[in-house]
Order: structure tokens, then C-alpha cells, then sequence
């Protein structure tokens, strides 16, 4: 079979994220239909041309419409900001290439179920970036649901919480800004925690939400220093046009209830993306900082020794650990985008839609949207209304 | 000064976890007025003179109304079930006894208003048995918090998690029972997490909740046997009429967001009260089943070390522990009940309002039906709106 | 049957432990046969009468002989100092009470043999304070053990880590000085590890040890301030003549490899007294900062998930719990001494020797002896060197 | 600067782990000197074809001898079995070739030095790969040992806990027999552990040790089923000529004390690499499963929040963590390789040794024969005797 040719629009740090992840995947799943590196694009012709070095693509282009058109191009990585999404991924589609796009799948439903339609009438392949999905760790609790092994589920509780906007002196970012972000915590990360509820618990039937901006004010962005954007404290203030924090209740088709939440002002929590799971024959725990791991709970082991077990998930029995190293060795954020686009090759090599696919995402941009009409309206709100 | 002679109507498991606190205190804390375990009271002669027998009690009664009558009775202790405390704590009060009162305070907000008026209009002292707060890891966030070192405070994330009803066989308990329980899981569980919220972060202002009975049928309890209730599958089914689960998001006047559940449907937890509380210089965590730890981060910590601390409240510098024993040796659950009695005699001693009284015995309860207000009318409620 | 009474020698740490537990027996084990807490000696009148009524006990006595020759006493407890246990058990003996002794049993071998032959020849009973046995944590690793569902034993690790004298103006108090001591964190702390490897494992058979005074010199203490005693910068000098360190390796008759340390300079532990056992069919591992929690694991968990559990000792199927509160309400420090009288009344009412008795306590000061030899003498010890 | 092209010997488990690193370097370091993946070298000649194909080597060869003598190659990378160490190295110095070699250095004390003088008088790069010293927070170990903010070190407890063979049935594989393997646990994964001690605490003065070997007699290997080595239950049976643990207590030349152990029969322990250092000002706490965490404890933290800090070592505070992912984003084992590569590749551009070089190998290979010294002769062995 053919290697599958991959022009990459984007070279932050989802550019990044997806390159190694491409460089990556010969060396570990060699059984697998390969990408191949083509080109890389980006508008600053500098930076691109260092980028496409620094990351092994073939060629670099400036204009993702060329790109787009190439013949030598069997797949468009969108790994472009949040506001060009549907534009590249409608015109990917018109041109008959496959589409992986990074996570939102769009600024807003509409455009989501509008690329979604292109993608399908084109036919092509598509897949949308919920990375988490694919630590070992959380295959296995995916595993454990699926068999029953948890039983029927109960409560769903899924946070994600940072801390890089605490300091009410960091700079107004461009995340900050709701004309160019979308969204803050609620469609950043919270997003995140969505998709990993429908993945492990099912469809989401209504949510009531609530949010805040606790930091109102924040100084314009300053020069950069050493990569870092330093904040000045005599700098001209801006206003902060997006959330900092969003929280919702959730109650699922299945029946459990979820609470969930997103924020970047929980002090000491570099990167929690968790997850806990009561089910009636047990109960799974997760947390990203210690992505190796899951915490499972059998209601059936014998009585004087029910406890949380620590499952290091990187035996033989578990998801994609026979491609790295031996039980106990640690793997880390970067594989979960391996593991991705070893989805994406494998379903190309199929021929059948990815897992997860634009659906996922246009679903996701639903439970967003609902709970931001929950939000200003002050009301539960259905998913069902947005459709 | 004098001792105070304690009446004591109660002798299950709080019955037990009070006695023992009485027993307690003059050994551990020797400097302050000693309760004097005067008498015992429950309906069943037998069992309440067992009782007298095996807490160290020097009278028993099973007659409340006389117990309060008693001459030689300084303070009524209502650890009966919550649908009589109304009406011993209004004739403890016209006695002029002063009261320590089990949660909840009453089976609902205006009854618990009457209480307190009862109290109040008396000029007694009264105190409700909101034992958490006297953890020494709870009191050490208190002072964190107290003094500045978290900051603003920007999330509480509570949590009370039980799971000894998973089981659909367990039997329908008196617990499962409205008319006598008052309230499931929200009543019994969710209260202590609003109580330990407003003893940290301070009043709620609005709250919207969420509520499920998971399982909805559960056979009749059968016979007890060895002390432990068990259920027949034949046995005849009923109706469970209290919730398995309830969950609310809250807005604190002070501008936190709050975030509580209470459930007994979370697989692998014996009696998970835990909170997380996020400020603007720190955070904290607390779960009641590490009683003895208090997990505290700061953010003017040197930056290449900063983490969450996990500190052993078992210091000099922590509250309570000079009365126990030497920094790392673990103290449990009844002590809890034992700092909360010598609050109540240090208050009786220095002629003040014990903490909790009455007052939080009564903002809990209107906490409580404001969220059940929420679930019924499907809106955000106001605290306001029920005083 | 009669109660049984109790005279108590000593009123510091250990009197108060063991009256705590005295009292708290007939309310928790009330099936038991009870401890009449009949009379307490001490040499300063004063401070023992202030401890009397502090804990609770009938009479006061200032000479431990004629405390020894009281008729209405039962059995001596000996919580004094190591130097006085020798001649105190071989009097109560004489006399024909039962002893209850606390470790170390004796400052040598030798003497401890001794009190062990009078106690036999006088046919009393006999009970030596390794209360860390009773931990019902503990309880459960032995019950494990012995159903065999850890298998072969393969390995022990035993540590005893406390950081009370890092400070080195941390003044020269008694237990720092081998003439009253005895010995430093080895008998102290190493005595306990030793007795709980003996517990769990079996016996030794030979060990080779290293030993370190970090701290040679310190202030000689200075006046005590708030009960805590404080070292003067200024202040003369004295030597430290016992170990702050001790480790060493063992044998176990058994074939086990056990490393054994105890330590009072291991900075952040207050008191982690914790072990380690690996089998042939699962691990163990307990930490007294814990002291609730086994951390317990199978080889035959299904192979996707493998881990520790993290079993909560307070279950209904877990030693004592039963008599304490529901699950995941902890207990403490302080349970294990009751746990222990529990295990003497026991053992008295049904005319059997309690475990541990006096012979463990002999056997445990074999074990330190040749640790001691070996360290003077650089070789392998064989403990049968020594009996 | 030109790139230094690699000759790698050996394309199994290290050889894997060396490509990745050689291939990752660029992408996330690209200001350093760039290794070309040259040429690969094993005697298989399909196999080493298809790791040539997988890894991205550019030129196959079967004959190390050939390797070692291309014109275009400036560095021989051995990752091939222990027993052709010293003859690659010894050969590779010859020919002027820098040196990267796996550990253990060679099969004995002897051997490694007779290479380290090889590599000495040619004027080449030498280093031995003990990656763990890779892992930011063992550099944030380091770092804060070297700040003196742990102060005078008193304790290093390091343990290597693995546990593949406790299953008495797993077959008799080359790393279980003397003659091939060389040692057990104790060259194995002892090695690292005594290269961590020596890393963060210093030399080693003297040591003793114990060794066993549980399960005697494995079955011989049979046919590999799915990659795995699977027994035969009825296979003929094999001695097994290594040590399963080996365990020895050590004097630092600086005052601190150590126990050090090595097993492979640690059940439930995957890859427990773990170190324990206390000292007068802290505390540190590491274990390899969690690779990304570095336990922390200062004693002049405030006396109420003073408590071992989870500190984890992605933030731009840390070693590497620039080149990766923001902050709580995990790396994972095959990190420490590109690290390790990358001090490499900076010792060659700034023309010095790297760290670790020989050197630390043949320090490391003395204590390793200190050890079996010890146990052979059952007394302590200066490591000054084996100079």
C-alpha cells in the first residue's frame, strides 16, 4: 500500500505535537501504512522554512490554498488556530484529501456540522483531535466499560484544571480574547473533558452551566522574552472577553449524572485532566499528570481486600504497549498523538472512518453551545434543542 | 466553675461517638470544665440501660420530657433520629438547658428557625454537631485561609462519597425512607459539605442542583443478622424515596464558585469527604479518609519546587494535637467529636455562643432547600429567597 | 468472671496510652472481661496524683514495691523506664500478678531472659507492648500471610524513620544518653520493625548491621518551655553516646532477605513505621502514617488490571473494626493499645499466654543484640549466636 | 560545526531506545551538533536490514569490525550484549572513534578499565549510558543537592524493583545465566542504583552485601510465542546461574549511609526505580513510575504547612523541559535517552568528556565487585581494596 502523503498547515505547538507524532510512528508501528512528510505550511516564510527543518518535511509553503491543491497530497493536518478551521477543511474536502483536524473542530456548531457535511460528501476521511483519548490508560478504562466490568454508570465527574493565567499580571494572550480564541477554559479544555465523557459514558441529554472571568483586566502583551510573554505592570490594560472558568451538570441518555469542569485558575495544577467513574460493579479514576496510570475499583474482590487498585497501563494486556518499552516504563504526553495517527493510518488503510471523526466533534460543539445557551439563558438546556 | 451535667437522649452510633467524647475530654483535655455523663435516655428500657452500662452513663431514662425536667441537667445532647429534635430542643430550651444538637438541625429550614428562636428567646447556649469542622487538617485550613495565605478564594470543590448502597439487594433501610429520613443522600451527606463550605469560603448566594434514584425498588429489610441489616431476594420490594444522589453548583457571595455532590452510589468509597479549594496565592485539599493530612500549595513557592505539600496535622503547630500524642501519630474519626465538646464547654466556660450553633445549624438547612427548590422548578435559587 | 485490676507504673507517654486504652475498653470490646484501672504509681507524689484524676484511676501510689504487694491488684503494668522493667517484672511475679511490660522488654538480653524465667516459673500471665501488631492494617497483612495468598516470602523491608533530633541544637535529652536509654533509634524504633518482621515473616537467623551518631555533640538540655524541651545555643556541650542511626541486613530462617532500618534523621517523616513484603503470589506494604490503609497486591489479578489496591482496614471483614465506627471512618495511634489490653483481657480469661509475650520480647532482644555484635565485631551474626 | 555520524551496534531493546533518541534530538534540541544516523550494526543480516528500514539508519552492516572502520563514522554507539563491550570499545578507540556505550561498562572491574585507558590514550569522547541521571527530576535532585538546600546528606536508600521472573515457570533466559548475563539484578539494575547514589551523593567508601537466587531451576526456554518468551511446563530444566537480589548496606566516603537493593522478585513492581535521600535541610523522594515527580521536603518550611511537595519537573524551572511539551505535560523513559544523547552531543561541540563517562563506569563496576567481594567473603570490602 501507498504511504499516505500529508501536507501539515500550522508549526506551533500542535504543529510540533503532530510532527514527532508522524516521525514517530514508522519507527514504532511498523506494520502500519506510513505518512509520509511532505510539506508544511504557515504564512511567515521564515519560521516555516525553520520549522519544516527542524520537524523533517519535504517542502514548505506560505498559502494553505496551494497547499490544499498539490497533487502529491493525500492528506490536510489542520493544526492552523481555531478561526481558519472550516475554511481549510471545506476546501480539503472539495479537493478530494483527507482531513485531520485539531480539536475545536470550529468556532461554533454550524461550521462544525457544515465541515462535517463537506467532509462526507466528499467522501474523504476525517478525524478530529481528541488526543487523551489515546493514553493506554484510558483505552483500558474504555476496555473495562465496554465489557461491563464497571457495570451500568452512575456519576461521570471530569475536570480539567490549569493554573498558567493565575497571576493576575500575565499579559492579555490572544487565548484571552474572544474574537480570536472563541472561547476560554470552556471551549479549550473543557472541550477536552467533553469528548472524553461521550467517548466513556455516551451522549450527553442536558446541561445547566455556569461561569466567570476573575481577572477582568490584564495588561497588554509586552515584548517577548525568552519565548515567554512577560506582562509589564505599567502596561495599558485590556479587557479579558473570555471565560476563566466554566462548570456544568450534565445528565447523560444512559442515565448518569455528570459534573464537569474547566478552568485555569486552580493554583498547583500544571495540567489535571481527570476523570472519575462510579459504575454498579466498580469504578475507574484517571488523571493526566500521572498519564501512565489508571485507579480501578472491582466491587466484587473478595471483602477484606476491595481498594483502588494502581494500574500501571503499560503491560502486554494493555493498549499500544507492545510498540514502546517494557512494563513500568513510562510514556508520556506525546504518544497519545502516536497512538492518533496510528488511528488515522490504520483507518485509511481500512477504509473507514476514524475514531474520532468530525461526528465526535460536531457532537462536541454541541455540549459547548449548550452550555453556553445554559449559561446566559439561566435554564437546563438539551442537547437536542441545538439540532 | 462547675461541671456541666450532661442528658444525653440517643445511644446508636452518635449516642456511642458522643459518650466517648465525654469520656474523653477530661483525660486529653484536662484544663477546661468537665461534662459530667449524667444520664442516658432512649424508649427501649433495656437497651438504653445496656447502653448506660457499656458508655459509663450514671442514670438512664426513657422518657425524654422528664430527662429534660431533670434538676440536676445542664445541657440536653440531642443525638436522637432528626424527626424529634424540634421538639426536645424547644422544651430544652423553655428549661433553660443548654442544647448540643445533631445534624441536621431539623427536617426542615422553618423548624430549624423555630429551634433557634426557642434558643435564643431562652438565652441558652446552643451548638450543632457539624463534627468535620474539627479536624485538625479542617482547622488548618481555616488559619490558611484565615490569615491570607490562599488569598481569594476562586473554587470549592466539595465532595461526599459513600457506597454502601450500591448493591440493588441492599434493603430499604429507615435511611431510604423519606417520611422518616427527611432527605437522602442530600440531607444526610450533602450537609456536611455545605457546612464545611460556608466554615471556608462563607456564604452561598445562589445554587442549581441535580438529584437521581439510581435504584428506585429494594426489598423490605429482613432480620437483622449479626447486627448487620440484610436483605432477602424474595423478599416483598418498596419504593426507595429519598435521592441516591444529589449535586449542585453554587455562586458564594464572596464570588467562588462552588461545585458539591453527595452521593452513596461511588463504588470503592467508604466515606470520601473531601473539598479542594483554590485560591489566588494557593490551594488546598482535604478527604476525610486521610483525616490526619491537609495537601496545601503555594504560589510564592521557589519555582523549581513547587507541589502540593502533603503536611501531617499532627504538629505542635496544628490544632488539638498537644492534647494527643507525639507529630505523626495518627488520630481518627471520634476525635473530631471530642474537639467539638470542648468547644461546646470552652463556650459554656466563657459564657459565649459555641461554633456552629444554631445560626449555621439553620443557613445549612436553607442551603439544603434552596437546591431542593432548584431540582423542582429546574432554575437557579437564591438563597435569599427562602429567608 | 471479675474484672480485672490493674496497677500501672508510670504516667508519661506510655500511662497515658495505656490508660486511654483501659478506659476505652469496657465501651468498645464489652464483652470482654474489664480492666479495673484500681491504682497508679509514680515517685513524685505530686505530678502522680495530678495523673490519677487526670486518667482516671482510684489510687495513687508512690512505691512501685508496695503497689506490687497490694491484694486488690491484679496485674502490674509496667509503663517506667527501661532500666526499672527488670526489677519490677521479677517482683510482680514473685508476687503472683500478671505483667504486662512495655518494650523494650528489658536494657539486654540477658535480664530479659530472666524476666521471662520468673514470670514462667510464677506462672502468671505475660504481655510485652509491640502495639503496632494491632493495627488492624496489620492484622490483615498477618491474616493474609498466613492464608497463604502471598505466597513464599521473598523479601522484608522494615523502616522506621522519625527527623525529631535533625536540629542538631536539638539538646542532649535522656533518651540520647545509652545510660539510661539503653540504646538509641535501634531499640527504640528498630525494636518494633524487628518484632514486626517477626510477626509477619518468622524468625531471624542472621544479620550483619552499620550504625552512625551524626550529631556527637549537643546542648545540654535547658529549661523546658511549653512542655517542649528547648536547647540553649550557649548552653555546654554533652556527648550523644547512642546511635541515631541503625541499619542492617538479615536472613530470615525462612529464606526471606530482610533490610531493616530505623532512623531518627530522616528529614519530612515524623513517624513512618513501614514495611514492605514481597511473595511469591503478591506484595504488601504498610505505613503507620497511614495506619488504616494495606496496600495489597495479587499476581492472579486478571492481567489487565494489575496493580496495588489500596485496601481502607475499617470494613466489617477487617480485625476490631467491628467494635469502632462504619467504613472509611478512621482510627488511630491510640487503637492499638486497646487493641493490645483487648488481646490481654482476652488471653486472661481464657488462661492461655498473650501474643506478643514475653517471649517475643526476648526474642526481639536477641535479634538487637547481635545487630549490636555485628556492628563491633564487623561480621555476619548468627542469632543463635546468642541464645 | 559538521554532525557527528553514529555507527550503533546492536538494534534490540538499547538499540531501539538509541535510534529514537538520535532521531528525536534534532526536532526537540536543534542548536545543538546533529548525530547523522549512519549506520547500524548487528549479525543478523534480514534483521538488521529491517531495524535499519524501522529505525531510519542509512547503511546496514553485519560486522562490527567493518563499522568501526568506515571512514564515516566519528562515533561508535555499543549498544550490543555486555560481553563484546570492552573488544568494541577497545577497537573503536583504535580507530579514533568516539565511544557511547551501554552499561555496564564491561563484564568485570578489570575490563572497563583496560577501556577507559583505551579511550584515554586515543584522546576519544567516552560515555556509559546510565540515562536515568537523564530524568529532569533527578536533575532537579541534583540541582538542589548541589545548592546545598538539602544540606549535609545522611541517608540514600535506592531500590531497583522489578518483577518478571517471580513466576517460577518463566524459562531460563540469557539473562538469567552467568556466562552470558554476566550477573543478575545486581549488574543489572544494581548498576544504576549504585551510578544514582554515586550521581547525587558521591563516592562510595565501603560496603557489604547479601545475594540469593529464589527459584533454582527454570524450564528452558521453548519456542517464542507473540514476541514472548513463554516455558514449557514439561521442558527439561535449566540451573539458574544469577543472582534474583542482591541487597547491601554502604559508608559514603562523605558520612552518609546507604541501602542499596536489586530483585527481580519485587511483585507488583513493574520498574521501580527509586531513591530516598534525606539530609539536614530535607528530604527528597523519587521513583522511576512516576518519572516526571520529585518528593521534596525542606525543614525550614513553616512549622504548620511543612510536608513532602510532589514537585513535578516539566515546569520551564526544570531541566529540558523547554525542548518539550507546558508545563504537567509528562515525558517519559525514552527521554532520558535524548538527554543522554544530548550532553553527548554538546561534549563533543565543547570538546570535553561527557557525563557520565568511563570513568563513572569503572567507578561504578568497583562497587559492584566490592559487593560480590563482600558476599563471597561475608565482611565488609573497602572499595579502595579493588584499586
Amino acid at each position: 500500500m501507498n504511504d499516505v502523503r500529508v501536507g501539515m498547515i500550522g508549526y506551533k505547538f500542535m504543529g510540533k505535537a503532530h510532527s514527532n507524532a508522524y516521525r514517530a510512528l514508522p519507527m514504532f508501528f511498523p506494520n502500519v501504512i506510513r505518512p509520509e512528510m511532505k510539506a508544511i505550511c504557515g504564512r511567515d516564510e521564515r519560521a516555516v522554512e525553520k520549522a519544516r527543518l527542524q520537524f523533517g518535511w519535504e517542502y514548505a509553503e506560505t498559502d494553505w490554498r496551494k497547499l490544499v491543491d498539490r497533487d502529491d497530497i493525500d492528506l490536510i493536518d489542520i493544526s492552523a488556530p481555531s478561526d481558519v478551521h472550516k475554511e481549510i477543511a471545506i476546501a480539503a474536502a472539495a479537493a478530494g484529501k483527507h482531513i485531520f483536524c485539531e480539536k475545536p473542530l470550529a468556532l461554533n456548531l454550524a461550521d462544525s456540522v457544515e465541515m462535517l457535511s463537506a467532509a462526507e460528501k466528499a467522501g474523504v476521511k476525517h478525524m478530529v483531535g481528541f488526543n487523551y483519548r489515546f493514553a493506554p490508560a484510558v483505552q483500558l478504562a474504555k476496555k473495562l466499560i465496554a465489557e461491563g466490568r464497571i457495570g451500568e454508570i452512575y456519576h461521570y465527574r471530569g475536570l480539567f484544571l490549569q493554573d498558567w493565567i493565575v497571576d493576575p499580571e500575565f499579559p492579555l494572550v490572544w487565548r484571552l480574547q474572544k474574537e480570536i480564541a472563541g472561547s476560554g477554559s470552556h471551549g479549550d479544555l473543557g472541550a477536552h473533558v467533553i469528548d472524553m465523557a461521550r467517548f466513556l459514558v455516551g451522549e450527553f441529554q442536558e446541561v445547566i452551566g455556569m461561569s466567570e472571568t476573575f481577572v477582568k483586566e490584564r495588561p497588554l502583551p509586552g515584548s517577548m522574552v525568552g519565548g515567554e510573554t512577560v506582562g509589564d505592570k505599567n502596561a495599558p490594560r485590556g479587557q479579558v472577553t473570555v471565560d476563566d472558568a466554566t462548570l456544568f451538570l450534565a445528565r447523560f441518555a444512559g442515565g448518569a449524572l455528570g459534573s464537569i469542569e474547566a478552568t485555569r485558575f486552580a493554583a498547583g495544577h500544571r495540567c489535571t485532566n481527570s476523570f472519575e467513574i462510579n459504575g454498579s460493579r466498580g469504578s475507574l479514576k484517571f488523571d493526566f499528570e500521572r498519564v501512565n496510570e489508571l485507579q480501578v475499583y472491582f466491587t466484587d474482590d473478595a471483602h477484606d481486600v476491595q481498594g483502588f487498585r494502581r494500574v500501571l497501563a503499560t503491560d502486554s494486556a494493555h493498549a499500544y504497549s507492545g510498540a514502546w518499552w517494557p512494563p513500568g516504563h513510562s510514556i508520556g504526553y506525546e504518544h497519545t498523538f502516536t497512538h492518533e495517527v496510528y488511528e488515522l493510518m490504520l483507518a485509511i488503510a481500512e477504509d473507514r472512518q476514524p475514531s474520532p471523526s468530525f461526528v465526535d466533534g460536531v457532537a462536541c460543539q454541541a455540549v459547548l453551545e449548550a452550555v453556553d445557551r445554559s449559561i446566559e439563558e439561566r435554564r437546563w438546556v438539551a442537547i437536542s434543542e441545538l439540532q
